[in-house]
C-alpha cells in the first residue's frame, strides 16, 4: 500500500513534451525526468494541466505513462492526471494508468462547467473505489470552473483513499482547506508560486509549481528554506519565485514552458495539443530574454 | 459524396440508452430509432448534447455508432457527435465515426472555456482536413462555453468540407448566420425547440429537437405545416411545441428525455453518464404527469 | 390611472445627447424627439441602456426628464428607466421621475450580480408599492446580470402595477414570458431588433429597438406590416433591420448610435458617460459608412 | 496635504447602522465607531463593500459622512468609499465626501461589468483629478467584476494623487502588485482575513478587515505581532482569524457583520439596503453561537 508521507516536496507539473506530429516526444521526456531527479525534485506529477493531460491523444496519453514510470524507475511516486469529462472516463484513465504503474491518480473534477457538491463528491468516491489507487483531488478553478469546497474536501479527507490535493485556487482556499482537515493526514500541496512560502508556513507539504520544469533547483531550493525553518531566507526566495513566473501571467503558461524547454535543449519542439493560440515571434522573444535574464540561457 | 441536402427536416439529438452499468442498451436504442423513423424523422444525431457524446466512454461510444448505423441502414443520414476537449482527440472520434459509417459528423469547439476566434476556425479546418468526412458545427453557449462567432461561421461556410451547423444558441444568432452565409448552401438546423418555427420561417433546413425523443410527430407535423408554407398552423404547433418543453428549462434535459423515455419502455432504464445530479422522485413525478398530460402515457 | 394598452408600437429607447462637458445637449434631445415623433413612433423610452440612464450624474438624469416630458407634451406616452444599484436607490429615482411628469416607470433587477428569484421579486413589487406609478420589467442579460425568470414574470403580471416588460434577452425568453402571462394583459415588448417580427408573431406588442433613433421609419413600418398582418413584407423588413443593426454587434451599441446621431445633425457631440473605450477614428469611419449605404446621409 | 504613511494598520470596513426605515442610525454609527477606536484601530473606512456604499440612498450616504467625519474628529483618517457605476457618478460622490472632510476617496473600477485596462486607468486619472483629493483603489474580484491588473496598478502608483489600494482578490494578486509597485511608496491594505498574515510579511501595510467590525481587539493584536516581527504569534493568530470568518464564507458577509452587532447592542437593527436574501432564523442562530463560541457574547 502506498505510503502517503512520501507526497511531500518538490513535485513538478511536468510538460509533455511533443515531436511536431503530436506523438511523444520519448528522448525529451526522458531528459526532463532526468534534469528534475538531478535537481532534487521529489515526486513527478505527469499529465496534469501543464502536462496537457486532458487534450492528448489516447496514444500519447498511454505512452507518457509508460515512459515516465519507466524512467523514474521507483525513485520517487509517478502521480498521473486522469481528469476529463465525466467520472466514467476518468475511472477508464484512472485504471489504466494504475495498470502501467502510477503511484497516485490525480483528477479535477468532470471539466465543463461548474459541479454541485454532490457530484463532486460522488465522482471522488467512485475514483477511489472503482480505482483502487490513492487519489489526489486537483482543483484550478476557474480554469476547470468547480471551485471544489472546503466541505467537500474536509469528507473526502476522512476516505482512506483519498489522501490528499493540489490546491491551485488561492491560498485563502488552501489555508482554509488545511484548517478543516487539520488531523485527518490529507496532504495539501501548493499549485502556484506566488503563494508556495505562505502556504508552507501554513502547514502545506510542498508544491507543484510549472516553472520548476524550467528553473527545478529555484523550487528546491526554496522548500528547502522551509523546512528547515529558516523563513526570512525562505521570503526572499518567494520574491525571485514570484518574479520568474510572472512573465507566465501575460501568455499561456504551458506555452511558454514547452517554448522555454525546447529553446534549453530539453525538447525537441514546442508542439502542444492546447486550443490556445500558438506563441508569437514577440512573445517567444519575450521568454528567451527572460531565460538569459535568469541565467538559465547563454 | 455526401450530398449536403439530405440534411433537412427533423433530425432528433437521440439520448443514448444505457444499461444500469453503464454499457450501451442496444435493444433501447433500437427501439427508439424504429420509433423515430416510424414518425417520419428525416436524419438521426448520435451522441450530441442529449446523447452524452462528450461524457460515454470509448466502449460505450463506439458500440453506439455501430449499432445506430446497422439499424439506420442508410434511410436516413446518420450524423455523429465527434467533440472532446481538444482538435486531435475529435480527430480521433472522426475518424473512428467515419469508418464505422457516419455519414456527418459534428462537433462543438474544444469543449473547456471560451476558445478566441483563430482557435475556433483551426479547429474546424482540421476536423475537415483531417477526416475527409463532411463536417457539421454545433453550437451550444453557454452550456459548451465557446460562442461561435458570425464571421467565423462565414468563412466556415466558404469551405467545401463544411456544410453547415446546428444553431442552439438563440434566433438571434441563427438569423444572423443565415444572413452572414446567403448563397454557400450552408445548412442550417435550428437547436432549440421555442425558436424553430421563426427559425423555419428565416430560412432554417429543420431541426435538431431533444422534444423529439419523446414526441417525434409533434416536431414533423411542425416542420411539415413549416414547408408547406401554412404558417399560422406552424405557429399553433410552435405553442405546443413550446408548451412541451417547457418542463426541461426547470429539470436537466438530458435526464428528462431518459427517464421520460424509460417511462415510456423505448428504454431499461434512465441510467446516464450525465455529471449531473440526479432526478429527485418529486421531478420524476413531474415527468410522468407531463407525459400523461400530452397524451403519451395512459 | 395609465391606460396600459397606451404601450404599443415602436417606442425607442433614446440615446441622451450630451455636450462636451457632460450635461444635457437640450436642443439635441428636442430635436431627437421630434424627429422621432414626425417619423410615426408610439412611445419614448427615456434613460434606459441606450439612454445611460445608470451611468448619468443626477443633474443629466433629472434634466432629461422634465425635457423630454416638456417636449413630447402628452402626445405619447414617456416611459422613463429607473435602474440603479439597489432598490431604495431606484425607488429614489422612481419617485422623482413620476413627479416629473414620467407615465411609467421601468427598471432593471439591481445591477451588480446575479440575483435569486425572491429579490427580484420583491424589488418589483417595492418598486410598484412605494412609487405608486406604473411598472415596467426591464431584461437585459448579461448586459445586467440578473435574467428575471419566467416564473418570476408571471407572479409580476398578476399584480396591478407591474404591466409589462421590455424583454431583450431572447425570442425564446420573450415566447415563454408571453404563454406564462397569457390572459393577465401583461404587455411584452421586443428590446433587439433581430427578434422583432417573430416576437410581433407571437404576440408581442411592440418594440423598444435602438436602431429607431437612427432610422425610426424602418422600425415604424415593420411594426405597421405585424399589425397589418402582412408577414411576408414584415420577413423582408426584418431582414433589413436586422442588416441595418449588424455594425453594432461589432462596436458598442450606445456608442454606434451616439456617434450615428451627431453625424445626422442631431446631437451635437457623441459624448457619453458609458465607462467604456472610445470609438477609434476606424471604427466612425464604418458608421458613416453605413450612414450613407442606407440611404441617412448623403 | 494628507500625508500617506498615515494609512497604516487596521483600518476596518464599517458597516453602515440603518434604522428599520432605512435611515442612518445615528447614535449606532457613533457607538460603532467608539468601539473601534478603543481597539486601537488605525483608521475608518466607511461605505465600502461591508459599508454598503453602492446602495444606500443619497440621504444615507452623506449623513454616514457627516456623522463619522464629527465622530472621528481627526483621531485617525477617514477613508470613503465613492463606488459608483460611471466615473462621473464617481466623481459627483468624491466631490461631496471630500468637502465633507474624507480624508481619501477609495474606488472601485465603475461596478457593472467587466472594463478593459484603458478605461479602467482613466477612471482612476479622472477620479485623482476632478476630487482634488488623494485616491485609493479598491479591487474585490468577482464582487465587483473587474480585476484591476498589476500593470494598469504599477501606472497608477506612479501617479502623486493615487495613494495606495485595498486588495480582496488574493494573496497572489496583492503580492504581485507589491513587486510592481516597489519603492512608489503605494500603501497596499489587504483585504481580506485569511492571507492578512503572508501580506504583512510580503509587505502590505495593513488591513480593512470586516471580522474587525465585531472584534476589532483580534485583527490588532495580529497587527502589532506582524509589525513587531512575531511571525510564530502572528501565524497563530492568524488560524484565529481565519477561523473567525469562516461563518461569512457561508453566509452574506454583510448580513452577518449587521446581526452580530445588532446581537452585540451595538447598532439598533440589521437592517440593511443590500440586495440580497435576508438571514433565515436558522442563520441567525449560528452567528448567535459563533459570538458565544468567541466569547464575544455572553
Amino acid at each position: 500500500m502506498f505510503d502517503r508521507e512520501r507526497i511531500q516536496g518538490v513535485i513538478p507539473p511536468l510538460a509533455t513534451p511533443l515531436t511536431q506530429d503530436g506523438s511523444l516526444d520519448e528522448p525529451g521526456l526522458r531528459r526532463l525526468i532526468g534534469r528534475l531527479l538531478d535537481a532534487g525534485c521529489h515526486g513527478m506529477f505527469m499529465l496534469g494541466g501543464t502536462g496537457e493531460g486532458l487534450y492528448l491523444t489516447d496514444a500519447a496519453y498511454t505512452r507518457t505513462i509508460e515512459v515516465s514510470v519507466d524512467e523514474v524507475a521507483g525513485r520517487v511516486p509517478v502521480l498521473v492526471g486522469i481528469s476529463d469529462t465525466s467520472t466514467s472516463r476518468s475511472v477508464e484513465r484512472g485504471k489504466l494508468a494504475a495498470r502501467l504503474g502510477a503511484d497516485v491518480l490525480i483528477a479535477n473534477p468532470p471539466c465543463i462547467g461548474q459541479k454541485p457538491a454532490d457530484v463532486v463528491y460522488e465522482h471522488y468516491m467512485r475514483l477511489a473505489g472503482e480505482t483502487g489507487a490513492p487519489i489526489m483531488v486537483y482543483n484550478v478553478p476557474p480554469g476547470i470552473p468547480t471551485d471544489v469546497t472546503v466541505e467537500t474536501l474536509a469528507k473526502l479527507a476522512e476516505q482512506d483513499g483519498i489522501i490528499g490535493m493540489k490546491d491551485s485556487a488561492s491560498y485563502g482556499h488552501l489555508s482554509r482547506v488545511l484548517a478543516a482537515t487539520k488531523g485527518t493526514g490529507f496532504r495539501m500541496l501548493c499549485g502556484v508560486e506566488n503563494f508556495f512560502v505562505p502556504s508552507m508556513r501554513a502547514g502545506a507539504v510542498g508544491g507543484t509549481l510549472a516553472s520548476a520544469n524550467v528553473d527545478p533547483q529555484l523550487s528546491v531550493k526554496t522548500y528547502n528554506a522551509c523546512v528547515s525553518g529558516d523563513w526570512d531566507q525562505a521570503q526572499q526566495l518567494q520574491y525571485l519565485l514570484s518574479e520568474f513566473v510572472e512573465i507566465a501571467y501575460h501568455n499561456n503558461w504551458t506555452l511558454v514552458c514547452k517554448h522555454a524547454l525546447s529553446l534549453l535543449g530539453v525538447c525537441e519542439s514546442d508542439t502542444s495539443e492546447l486550443p490556445a493560440t500558438a506563441l508569437t515571434s514577440e512573445q517567444k522573444k519575450v521568454v528567451r530574454e527572460w531565460l538569459v535574464q535568469h541565467q538559465l540561457l547563454g
